[in-house]
């Protein structure tokens, strides 16, 4: 087709808001059309998208909620919005030309026109990894893992790291780390699949199924007997009461997410928070959008241990826009083994 | 009497561990004997006890439990052990002289020996300031203030801060400090009088009583309509619940105590974690032990405000031993209006 023409448009529909597990019927497939050139005067780009980004945090968009700091959510009757890989058609922005790559905020659909692009877009310089890489290793997730890891948790060589859903986009990244800095690593994940993987691709000295132990606070006592110095959280709930109970004299938990609480009405009750006191431990949380001044500095770290085979990084693709709903709600049954994409299209 | 008579010691006397609310009860009022003198090459000291420091941590010392990081449990059939002012009448060890002050951890008797005075046992310099104060505004309540709002919160001029148990032996101080820095304070306290005190003598620009708020979250929107950017967390439970709902971006919470939790056999669950994660919020539990090397930079700052008249402290003052469990006992049902200190003698 020739740029200008109108073309059919694939979407995924935000239909309504919601409580309690997201449903694939939450979403709905609508098809519509699209002219491939942005207005003249515009400052818009039209891109073409590649590959989506299916995160944790995109649950809370979908509940109406009145909170300036935090993702804003979706809009019921336009297309999900998320993080992923596009092409770049056409341009009346100085900034991008056609034909280049960008990672970012992008909607689910086959083509988007985009008003905005300073706002959380970034150029694809290095094509020598897989392009899908930019929604996970080298996207929101790698920086998160960055981010949250180093630079929140200021880890030393020798300590004990414990990360929660290990395999996951971003936990599978921060074992690496940890193991790389020299810690001893463990990790908990929801089924033997991804306890092996953890172990077997990711280097993690040890990991456990959650989901078969009764009692979390023993488990963390077998794999950590002399205590966790950080622990890396992105599920919340039980698991963090658990590790509070474990944690060392002056540990750092980074709270990157809480996934096992985002389909509740009323979030899970914590109570060892005391502990926090007793072992002076220091809990913070952060969002990587706040971060996204260090990602030269990450990517300038993470790239070459990628191109030295020092990184593995594991990804569930999808095939088509229509399976993207399933993929998206997969999350939260924990139906994915590593970072979720959803390939719209390869090029 | 002379030194080397052997004299009457009334102590109290830790009768054994408990679940629950303490009671006067669970201490017994006892006479032993004491010589006032040390043994020779003992290395120890023979000291005077004057003022006796009534702390909310020494809850968690009336029950057992293994915890290598805080402080010791009681021993049953032992003097209760805190802090306090003390006289030294015999010595010796080469850093202490018959005659000195001292304040640090002693024992609630008339009399105590103590074997290693060099562990927790800091001599008093400067005697212009009521002695007392070495129980409190001077001592681990003060550093205590000064650590968790400074070191550990980084005030700015102009940030909003909130403070529990508003008018207690910490309380008092921390929102002085903050007026001192420029910022809003408000408190929370348990009764009128309390409220009261905070707005007249420590100068918050605003307090509240929680026992006559039913809605928490929208007692702290009426004070914080924008927000609180440092809490200073005494309490636990249901304040800190509410709080973090009124957390500012990038927020500070430091953990000094949990006093509301303190008696409950599981401690309440704290449902709003997650605000951390989307507000970026630091928690940052501490022990006033670990910061000990801070005492004289703590000091240098704080004596010549007490001198310049621009720090108030209010302590609430019962007269003998046989007083001492009633005294420790009110800190738990609110009785006390201020820092609560025992007089066992005036010198």
């Amino acid at each position: 087709m020739a740029k200008g023409d109108e073309v059919s448009n694939k979407q995924v529909i935000f239909r309504d808001y919601i409580t309690g597990f997201p449903k694939e019927t939450d979403m709905v497939l609508a098809t519509g059309t699209i002219r491939l050139k942005v207005p003249d005067g515009s400052k818009a780009i039209l891109v073409k998208n590649l590959y989506l980004s299916c995160d944790p945090y995109m649950r809370s968009c979908m509940t109406k909620l009145d909170r300036p700091n935090y993702s804003p959510s979706f809009t019921p009757g336009s297309p999900i919005r998320g993080m992923g890989v596009a092409k770049v058609l056409d341009s009346d922005h100085p900034n991008f030309k056609e034909g280049e790559l960008v990672w970012g905020m992008i909607r689910w659909e086959e083509y988007s026109l985009i008003t905005t692009p300073d706002n959380l877009q970034f150029k694809i310089e290095d094509t020598d990894v897989p392009l899908s890489y930019y929604t996970g290793l080298l996207g929101f997730p790698g920086l998160s893992a960055y981010v949250g890891f180093y630079e929140l948790c200021s880890p030393k060589k020798g300590e004990n790291v414990f990360i929660s859903a290990a395999s996951g986009a971003v936990g599978q990244l921060v074992g690496q780390f940890a193991k790389i800095t020299g810690c001893y690593v463990a990790g908990s994940a929801g089924s033997k699949e991804k306890v092996d993987l953890s172990k077997s691709k990711f280097g993690f000295d040890a990991a456990f199924n959650y989901k078969e132990e009764h009692d979390l606070d023993a488990a963390l006592k077998r794999y950590f007997p002399e205590g966790i110095d950080i622990y890396f959280e992105n599920v919340g709930g039980k698991m963090l009461d658990a590790v509070l109970l474990n944690m060392r004299d002056r540990g750092r938990i980074s709270a990157c997410g809480m996934i096992s609480q985002y389909n509740l009405e009323k979030h899970e009750g914590v109570h060892n928070m005391f502990c926090l006191v007793t072992k002076q431990v220091r809990m913070e949380g952060f969002l990587v959008s706040s971060y996204t001044h260090l990602y030269p500095k990450f990517f300038d770290f993470v790239m070459p241990l990628i191109k030295q085979g020092k990184i593995n990084y594991v990804e569930d693709t999808v095939e088509d826009l229509v399976n993207a709903p399933g993929a998206l709600i997969g999350l939260f049954t924990g139906r994915n083994v590593g970072k979720q994409v959803v390939v719209v299209a390869r090029e």
